[in-house]
This record gives structure tokens, sequence and C-alpha cells, in this order.
């Protein structure tokens, strides 16, 4: 057994012979059932620090989003000397750490592609050097070749009509959190000595294909780790140990967490489940009355402003997919233990706070893993902070702990992984709208008028056959089905193989579960549409060469988002058929298919390249976000809404389904207790019902559209929603997204 | 099918259809059954030229074996500018094109390895740029780098204590010969055609690693054919469509072996079998009046100049294992059709006449592909041509046929592959003299005295039990063949991802067959003591920790080479017996498992790594290369020594039975013409028995003494000799290396 004297005070055996944070948590947490009353505000330094940072952050909105770029250092653990947010006043800063050598400045990270390495410089008016063009074509391939020398053209032409979409093929598939809580409990020094355990157990000698890779694999993770001690030691810390107190902790995890962002730009870089973790080192040192509440608080807002600066170089058609320059970095509090108790302790109201302490911020991605079990206290404190910020997003712990344990942790917006255990491959989503409207066009594409599906018989008739209709959807589904595994096999080898995330996975366990994310974007339209040929009789509008381009639907049918299971049926129906397709087919190292109802901000994107279709959606309106219902369609207020997506099964979609809703303050209550009771009330419903998530915005719709046309107005620089699976600033978004924001159902009832 | 203009005159249909040059060949050759009355000295370009060339290697060898050397560039297909041998006199070179951009400088290849391509910079007094090893260590892994991210510690030991030796994972694997007479025959377009047909065809939709693998390596062999449009076009020549006379020809397909050694420093970087082919062009524009017999002489000599002038950077230790700088650019003559006709042409001819023209030579590494049945002037002439110059060797086309068809080429000394339809995965070889006292000592080295093998229990008698000593020795001879082929797997799995030979495997077919070599060192050694043990008494000499370090044999037994069956029949089992456990293992990309009885010049350094052995051979001495009998055991003559090898089964050592003789022409005959007679006499009887292979040197150990000790003579300038399975310039050896080929048997008698 192990033994540190960095450990003294803490209990437990197991978590002392093998890595096992999960088993360090559960010997040694506090859990905490009183209310906010303990909480400090913010000391100086967090004051002058955020005010700062709130200059430099208007300065990058003023710069057109981006303050600074670096065009000649390719960004590394230890490219970049160590940064500050205010080189004078450094000693303010009690955790330590920036991306690059300026506080965000972006790093140039051509490893996933440097094609969009180079054009996110020349975006926002910065010279790429041309040496490193050279050396990342002509010695380096990236991520984003490899994948294009093995794309097969149907691959090519699904991506460019956009019936498979936003994949991760030009930027990192991300969604990898690594154990970060490693670093603070056990040192880089043991962790190295672990890895170099499983690389000398690792294959029974015989050197098949995998076993090579993995091994190789391990060599990287450990060279990582040597060098996340050196990015430590620029900093004047030496990570080699266990940390020995709170802030050491919170420094040595943020370190971990450090790394992963200087060396991937993933779509989603989550933080993962730190809170209760922390809290045990907060309450040993609160305990031996070496830290005050207002030092403990400190610590987590200079954390969490740390997180809130995280930011990667873009392209302008990623920032079309994931609007308002998000990084998903993901941190839940809360939660119940294995054994029933609250994992809720003191530090997950501090992170809570870090709201007003700071003011509303879409980063770090706050998530409440929820369950009506929760204390009180703590869920009536989350309300509010929802009702005050809109930034909260809430995720049901009794639906994903029987599947993920407790000790999960969130990747992007919705999807849990095992902390330390796993980790993800992700797929972003394939356009389910569009395939119905291939399976009714015999593969023809109604808009760029190419042949993309296979070329099926199309449907003749003026009127749609339900049962003609779910026979040619069928078909079709099961080639895009078909298509998009074996898409997602080719992006996820090249990713391994070009862009290997060394760094994230030297702190996952060696012989990791890998689960294979793919996702549906349009869901609720097909269903819609499916209704309305079953129910009401809709016929197809022609253009000259036959193809359907409208519908004309005649007389009523039940819509999803009314509890109505003559639709919701037709939802549940249609998430389960497309997992078991997907689940057919061969997944690249036997990983585990999942998927999700999840769009974040694309569905604007993706309806811009969508038909019109049966449920009245026109052709290039966005496409409902998410698993929410179409726009309008709820008719029935909040509650009826949220019964019919808790029908979904979470067991069929294990990579999330994202529910966005926003409700106007007055249809919440009176007073802000009223308010915060209700929320409670509705989300306690809501969750016991099964279903997944939610994201929480309290606000009517003039302020939106007050926000967009006074973005200027200081009470909006840090107005923040929910949108699908994550938080932005409003002002942040583009015109179109705001308009969509604002179009979406706002529930003025229960 | 397809019709080009250049192909006017030539028949036949299939090769037309598809990419098939062997059925170009077979339906347009013309057999030629005279004699080299009709050969034509060498003109005065060629002798310009080559006296230009000669004296650059004069200062190269003055400067210590490197004239000149890249530092800062990379090479690729396109990185410098065209090189001539004399800038002022380019249009004497009817053939041009050079690795760099100057002739014998050698350039920069760091995709083996970064360490060793500046080694061999800082080896020669150059400083290598140290941006390229910035970007070759923390941007871009090599070969090398990835081989010792995944070997086992074990595999880091067998290689230190040298058991396994010689291994590719320091430099390229070389051995793969891509079909470079396609490109004269084709023409780049239509080969990027087919390329482009095979990826669209490549796989059935299930994107397996396998088939993601394969797509990726084909797109980068459709871009490395442009890139070699590329690099002709720099020369002034358009190679995009096929060559339409002998002259284009022959420049069309030295482009394409260029292509291959301007990105890859293999071991061997052979030519292959070009000869009949070129002939075909060479009798049209004869027939068509547009070239004499002395021009298609000058289009041969520059051809060969250029093969005699590739080099390649190396370090020190490289040196030690091949020893005289070889680049085994083996090319073929000679062979039988599968349809019996001779596959001899005048070209064969011409090529042999190289030697005359521009005297011996170690490169091109000519072989005739030999039998019994080749017209009697060619066996004449090739006869005479060995005993002038020593710089030719013969392989056995009876035994090869069978296996390989009637088209393939020798990969290095001697390994077959079917051109153009296959590649080898070359791997070096295992020390089994090592091995066997290994199972006497129990896993421990006797030089080290490391427990390298695994701990069985040594043998603890005074004499040693044949039974005891074999069944040990089988158990022993297990784990070797284990930890080689895996060891093996590691490294054609790194070459692969970190050094793949796009420019070679793009001149293949796509669905190309694999071999996969293994190899044997010390083959004689294990044959003579395991006789030893058998026959006569051996008692151990063990220091004071037990360890046998000696041996003391008591009484005579029979040796292998002598033609006798009890030593030879220990031959064939030792073969037998490696072979059968290699081919029980997992081996890369499902490669066929060969092996070979082939050391090259490395016997010397295997030698050093050595014990004594019991039959005699003291620790330390130099193994025998190859399939040779022991030095000193050949009691018999020649044809005894002949015939012990010729009883090792070339079915069981497809990779090839290397074997290399030494004879005074005395002992040959008085008159050049006896001699020639003598030798063919010798070859026919071997060569019908089904021995495989023979180097043939025809001189006496006083030249060898003279030549050691005055090398600045200008008779032994070009003093060529045949060595283990290539030839050499003997002034280029080490004092050491000399010395071992001295005391190698010469045959005075038959």
């Amino acid at each position: 057994m192990t033994q540190f004297e960095q450990w003294n005070g803490f209990e437990g055996r197991l978590w002392k012979e093998e890595i096992n944070v999960r088993d360090f948590i559960q010997k040694n947490y506090k859990p905490y059932d009183g209310d906010e009353s303990f909480l400090a505000g913010p000391t100086e330094a967090t004051n002058k620090l955020w005010g700062i940072l709130q200059k430099l952050q208007k300065e990058e909105r003023a710069k057109g989003g981006v303050l600074d770029m670096d065009t000649d250092i390719v960004s590394t653990l230890t490219s970049h000397a160590p940064g500050y947010i205010c080189e004078e006043c450094k000693d303010l800063e009690k955790i330590v750490g920036l991306q690059t050598d300026k506080p965000l400045k972006r790093a140039f990270m051509p490893f996933g592609g440097i094609k969009m390495a180079e054009e996110a410089c020349q975006t926002y008016g910065y010279t790429p050097d041309p040496e490193l063009h050279k050396i990342f074509t002509e010695y380096h391939k990236t991520h984003n070749q490899g994948v294009f020398d093995a794309y097969t053209p149907e691959m090519r032409k699904a991506r460019h009509n956009k019936i498979i979409t936003g994949l991760p093929d030009t930027y990192g598939r991300g969604r990898i959190v690594g154990d970060y809580r490693r670093v603070a409990l056990y040192g880089i020094d043991y962790l190295m000595e672990q890895k170099k355990h499983d690389f000398d157990n690792c294959g029974d000698k015989t050197m098949t294909d995998d076993v090579i890779r993995l091994r190789e694999e391990l060599s990287e993770q450990y060279r990582a780790l040597g060098q996340m001690k050196k990015m430590a030691a620029s900093y004047g810390y030496d990570i080699s140990g266990p940390a020995k107190n709170a802030r050491e902790a919170v420094q040595w995890l943020y370190f971990g967490y450090l790394a992963a962002v200087k060396t991937q730009n993933g779509a989603a870089m989550s933080v993962g489940r730190i809170s209760t973790f922390l809290d045990i080192y907060i309450e040993r040192d609160l305990k031996a009355g070496i830290l005050t509440e207002e030092e403990a608080q400190e610590l987590i807002d200079h954390l969490v402003m740390k997180f809130r600066m995280v930011k990667f170089a873009r392209i302008p058609s990623y920032n079309q997919l994931f609007s308002g320059d998000p990084v998903w970095a993901t941190l839940e509090v809360a939660g119940i233990g294995s054994d029933g108790r609250s994992m809720v302790t003191k530090n997950d109201y501090r992170f809570l706070h870090t709201l007003e302490n700071m003011g509303p911020s879409p980063e770090p991605n706050l998530t409440v893993l929820y369950s009506s079990a929760l204390p009180a206290a703590f869920k009536d404190y989350a309300a509010k902070i929802s009702i005050r910020t809109s930034s909260v997003q809430y995720e049901n712990d009794d639906v994903m702990k029987p599947v993920w344990g407790d000790d999960y942790s969130i990747c992007c917006c919705v999807s849990a992984t095992q902390t330390g255990k796993e980790m993800q491959f992700f797929g972003a989503r394939a356009n389910l709208a569009k395939c119905l409207l291939y399976a009714i066009n015999g593969g023809v594409d109604v808009k760029t008028r190419e042949q993309v599906g296979p070329e099926l018989r199309p449907i003749t008739s003026e009127y749609l056959d339900y049962d003609e209709v779910m026979h040619k959807y069928d078909q079709m589904m099961d080639w895009l089905a078909e298509l998009y595994v074996n898409t997602l096999n080719v992006i996820q080898y090249m990713h391994d193989k070009y862009y290997y995330e060394a760094a994230e996975m030297a702190l996952l366990d060696t012989h990791v579960r890998r689960t294979f994310a793919t996702g549906i974007a349009g869901f609720s339209h097909v269903v819609d549409s499916l209704s309305a040929i079953k129910y009401a009789k809709v016929k197809t509008v022609r253009d000259e060469t036959g193809i359907v381009v409208d519908y004309i639907t005649e007389g009523d049918f039940p819509r999803y988002g009314n509890d109505d299971d003559r639709a919701d049926d037709i939802a549940v129906w249609l998430l389960g058929t497309f997992l078991s397709k997907i689940k057919k087919h061969h997944t690249y190292r036997d990983s585990e298919p999942t998927t999700s109802i999840l769009t974040i901000t694309s569905n604007v994107v993706y309806g811009k390249a969508t038909g019109s279709m049966p449920d009245g959606r026109k052709a290039g309106e966005p496409l409902a976000p998410g698993a929410n219902p179409a726009y309008g369609a709820e008719q029935n207020g909040l509650l009826a809404s949220l019964n019919s997506v808790a029908k979904l099964p979470y067991e069929w979609a294990l990579d999330g389904i994202s529910n966005t809703q926003t409700i106007n303050p007055e249809a919440l209550g009176h007073s802000e207790q009223e308010q915060a009771d209700n929320l409670v009330r509705v989300m306690d419903g809501y969750f016991d019902q099964g279903a997944h998530h939610l994201n929480v915005n309290v606000f009517g719709r003039e302020k939106l559209i007050d926000a967009m046309e006074h973005p200027e107005k200081e009470e909006y620089a840090n107005f923040t929603i929910r949108v699908s699976g994550y938080a932005v600033k409003f002002i942040d978004l583009t015109r179109e997204q705001q308009l969509d924001v604002i179009s979406r159902t706002c529930h003025d009832r229960m």
C-alpha cells in the first residue's frame, strides 16, 4: 500500500492500493445539507483580477471576437513561457496557468488540420508562419488530411450535402475528460509509475495491431505526464508528489486540465466532477485552521476564472455550428452516491456561488446532477441561481447512476462517461429530417439535386401513404446508419493516429472503456411529419422534375411536445429504430455504440440545409434544437412539453437527450422564493419520470429582443442564456441565432 | 482496352486491359542465343562521364567515405533542384537524375529516425539543422521512436544482447521493388487512374482498421505518383504518358527508381528485373533504324552509372552490419520463361558488359537467374565476366520459378518477390548459434551475463548429452521464434505508420501479397556443434559461477560442408525446425512467414557477440556467413561443399540461402576458356541439385592480402569481390572485415 505524508488525515485503503479517486471521495467526503448562508463574497484579489479580465473580454469583443493569436508557435505542453492574467499583479492569482503566455491569446494548434489552424489565423487578420505550413503538409500529416485520404466519395457527398454533419474531421473530437483529480491526489510520479506498470503488462507478447497501438499510446501518455511536470515547474510548482493542501489540490488539478487544453482543441474540453473531491481538501484545511471560508471561495473563484478564460482559435464554419465561442468546460456539482448519501458539499455551493461573485458566465458549463432526493436547501439555492443567471443545466442523476455509477462526468453537454475509466468517440450527428425527405425523393437531395442516398424508387403518389413512407424511411435510415458509422470509424481511427490525446488519456485508466457516440438532428420534425402523414392528409408539391419540394398538410394532427401518446410513441419508435440500426455495424476499437438527441446551436445550420417538411416547417428554417419539440408545436404548457420529452428512454440515448426550455419569470411565481419553489417542483416531477436533461432559462422574450437591439447596455455584457447543452453570452450569438433563440417557445404558463 | 500511339508495334492484349508488365514482356521479347560479339564498347561520353565519376569516388574515399551531405533539406520527391554528374557537360548524360542536386551528395532522410540522420551527418563532420531536430522530435514522430515506444523490455534486452540482431528499427526496411517498368510502359497518368479505380473499389463500405489503412495508403500512393511527374518535369521530361522509344523507356524507368531512393533509405533498394523489358524497346528502335547498338549500349551504361551512384547517409553501427556502403541495387538478367523459352536477350549481355565498359563495380548488384538450360553462349559469357570481375551472383531460376513465376525480382541479395505484385517485410535475423548457448546456460548470455532468455534449467553435466541439448534447444528456439516474430510485428507496423514507402508501393498492385522475412545467423556453427555433441564428446568448461564459457571437444565429428549426410541432415533439420516455429505465430498484416540463411557482412559483428561453440569456433570470432560451411570445415573440395549446401530445401527458406565461394583461378583451369567451361560445369551441377544461390569469386588469397596492404595501387581501385549476397570494393571494407574475407576458404581444388 502506498503512503504519502500529504495524505495524512484521509481515510480508506483501496484508493491507496490502486488509482481509485472514487473510493477516495466516498471514504472522505462530508455531505452538507445546510443552506448557502456560510458562503463568502469575492476577495479584493478576485475583484481586481475579474475586473482586468472583463476589460480584456470587452477588448476581445471589440476586436471581433479574438484578442490575440499565436502564429508561429505550435502549442505543446512546454511551448510557452508562463502566463498570467496580470503580469504586474501575478501574486494575486491564487491559481496560475494559461494556455499561452498571455491571457485570452489563442494558441496555434495544427495537428487537427493545418488548413483550419491557418484559416483561423487569417479570419482574424493574423498571418500564420509559412514554415509551419511546410512542416504540417510535407513532413507531418494532420488528422484532417488523414480523414480525407480515407473517405469514400459517398462520404464526401453525404458530408457536403449535410445529411451527416458537424463531423469532427476539421477539428478535435474532444469529449475526453481526463481525471484531473488524479494529479492532485497522487502526484505525477506515482501516475507515471502506474503507467509504466501497465506498459510492462500490456499484451500477452503476441504483437497484434491492437497491442502495438496500445503500447505506443502508453509511451505517449508516459511522456505527456513527464511534460506536465515541466509545464508546472515553469510556474514554480513541483507536481511530482501529491498536493499537500487545498490550494495545491486546486492548482495540481488545474495543471492537469491545462495540459489538456494546451494540446487539444476539441469541441468539448470538459473539466469533470471535481467539486466534491476538492471539498475534501478544503474541509481538511478548514479543520486544521489553515484556511478560511473566504480563502476557500477565493480558490474556487480563481479556478473558475481560469475556466472562463479557456479559448481556441476557430474557423467561421465551426462558429456557425457552435456559436458563441463555447469550450464546454463542463463541471458537475451534486448527485447522490451509490450508498444513498447526498454528494452535495459546501464546495458545490461555492461553484454555484461563482456566478454571484463574478456574475453570470457561460463557462464553466455548470451542471447540477439532479435528483429529487437532493437536500432541499441545495435544490432551493440552485433554483435561485438558475432564476438569477440562466447559467445552469440539470441532468438526472437517478437515470445516469445505474448506468455509469456515482463518479461519472459529463463530457460535453449531456454525455456521461465514468471519470477516469472511460472515453468517448464523439461523432456529431445524422440529420434524420433530411433522411425522411430522401426516403420520399428516392435519395435525391431537394436542395442540391444531387443523388446522395441510394437510388431507391421514390414515392410517386400525390398524397403520402403512411405505410409506404415508413417502409422507405426504414430503408433510407439503414443506408444512413451504415454510412454514418463507417464515416465515424474513419474519423476516430485518424484522430487516434494523428491527434492522439496523450495528456488526457494519461489521466485515464489504461484499459479504458470506449463509447462510440452518434447523434440525431431534426428529431421533432421527423416525429411531427410522420404524425401528420398518419393522422392528417399530406399532399406533395412537386416541381417540374417530379421532386417533392413542399407539402400541404390538410387537417390537424398530434404533435410531439403535448403529452399526446399518438405523437410521442412515434418519437420513442424513431429513437429506438435509429439506435438499433447504428448498433448493427462494426465500430472502431469495438467501442460501444450510443446515440444522442442533441444539436447544440447547429440546429440553425442544419435547418438551412434541410427542405420543407410535412410538419409545416419550411425549407431553410432552423430545426428545433436537441430533443425539443418543434417551435410552436407545444400548445399545452411547459409540463405537457416536459412530459413528452420524458417519455424518451434514456437507456436508448445514453449519449444524452437535450431539452432546453425558457420560462417567463411570471409563469413561475411572483416572489423569488415562489419562483424557486415552483422550479424545484417542476424539476422534481420532470426528472422523477426518468427525463434526462433540462436547460433552464428564466426570462421573458422582451429581454432577449432588447439585448439584441442594445448589446451595448452594461446589463447585457454578461447576459447568459442556456442553449442546447451549453450556455452562451447572448450578445456573442449571430443575429440569425439570436432570432432563432427569440423564436423558441417561451413558456408563459405551466 | 487502352491504346497509346507509343505502343505501336507491340503485340498482345491482356497488358492493355490491365497493368500487366509480365504479359507485355512475354508477348514481345525476343530471345537471343547468340554470343557477345555484337556488343559495343563505351562511347566517348561514357568514358568522360565515368572518368569524372571515378574522380569523385576517389575524392569520396579520401574524405573518409562521404563526399558531401545535406544538412537542412529533408529529402522528398521534389525537395531538390535537378542534379547532374557534370553540370557543364550535362548534355552528355543520356539518362539524368540524381538523389540530390549534386553527384554523390547524400540526402538527409529523417523519417526512419532523426537521431540516425543526425548521427550520420555528425559522423562525417556535418552539422544537421537544429530546426529539423525540433520538427522530427516535437511534431513528427519517426519510425525509430515508434518502434521503441512499443518494444517490450524483453525485446530491448534481446536486441541489446544481439540474439536478435540487425533489425530495421534504426534504418529503413527496404526490400520493396517498385515495378519501375510500369512508368515506362504506361506513363504516370494511367497508373494514377488505376490507383483511383482501386481506391474507389477498396473495401465493402465497412470501415475496419484494415480497410481504412489501405485507403489511406492508396491516397499516399496517388500523391506520390503526382510528385514523380513533378520531379521528372524538373529535369525537362513529361512522364505522364508512356515512353515512346528506348531512351525514354530507360529514362522513365529510372525516374521510378529515383523516386524510391529519394524517399527511402532501406538497406536494400533493388532495381528489379528490367533487362528483358528494356530490350523490347531497344529492339523496336534498332529495327526502326533510330538507334544503333553503340547508342543502345550507351543507354545501358549511363543507366548503370546512375545505379553505381546511389548512396545513403549511414551511421557507424550500420556500416558494421553492412560493410562497404552497399545499397543492393540488385538487377537481374536471364532466367527461363514459364513457356520454356530463354529470357536471355541482347540486353542481358549489355548489362554484364557494363562491367567491361566501365570496369568492375559492386553496384548494381548484378544477378544471373541461372538454369543449366540457359543458352550456352550466355552461360559462357557470364562465367567469363565472373572470372574477370568477381562481380556477379547466380540464383537458381529452376527452384524459384515454380514458387514466384517468371517475373520475380530479387529484392536484396537472395530474396525473390513477384515483380509488381508482392512486397516483403524485411526482418534481419536471429542468432541461432547464441540460442544454442542460451539453451545450455539456461537463458543466460555468456558475454553480458544477463538473463536474456527464459529462466529454464541449465545443463549441469560435465559432458553434453545430445538428447538433453536437443530438448533444451527446442524450448529455447520456441522462445526465440516467438520473441523474434513479435519484435518484427512491431517494426513492420511502425514502418507502415511512420515511414510508408508510398512511391514504391504506388508501382505495385494495390492488393499486394506480403511476405514476412525472418533470417538465421550462425547456421553452420549450430550444425557442427550439434554434430560434435552427437558424434564426438563435448566437455564443458565452466567459470566460477557455473556458466559454460568454453567447450573441449574430444574426438572427430562430421562437419557440414563435406557432403556428409550425418552433418547435413542436422542442417536440414535445423532449417525446418526454425521455420515451423516461426510459422506458429501471428504475423503483421497476415503476411506469409519465410526465412533465409543469409548474414551479409554482419557475420563479423554477430560473431563478436557470440561465445565459444562446441564446434571449436572461439568466442568473438566471426560466424561463417549465410549458409556457408564454417571456415576450415570444408575438407573435401568445392564440389563436396556445394553438395552440402544444395541439400537445404529452398522451399523451406524462400527468403533465400546465401552461399559465397572463392575459387583460385588455377583450380578452374589454365586458359580463360577452360576456366569458364569448368565454372559453368560446376554451376550446372550445383543448381541442378536444387541449390539456390552462389556468389562466385575467382581470385587467390595472395591478391586479397596484397590489396589489403597496398590499397593505393591503381589496380585495386575498383577491385570488387562478392561477399554474402552482394559485392563490395575490397578496399572499402574495414581491416577486420578484410581479414575475415581472407580467412574464408579459398578453394584450390574442385
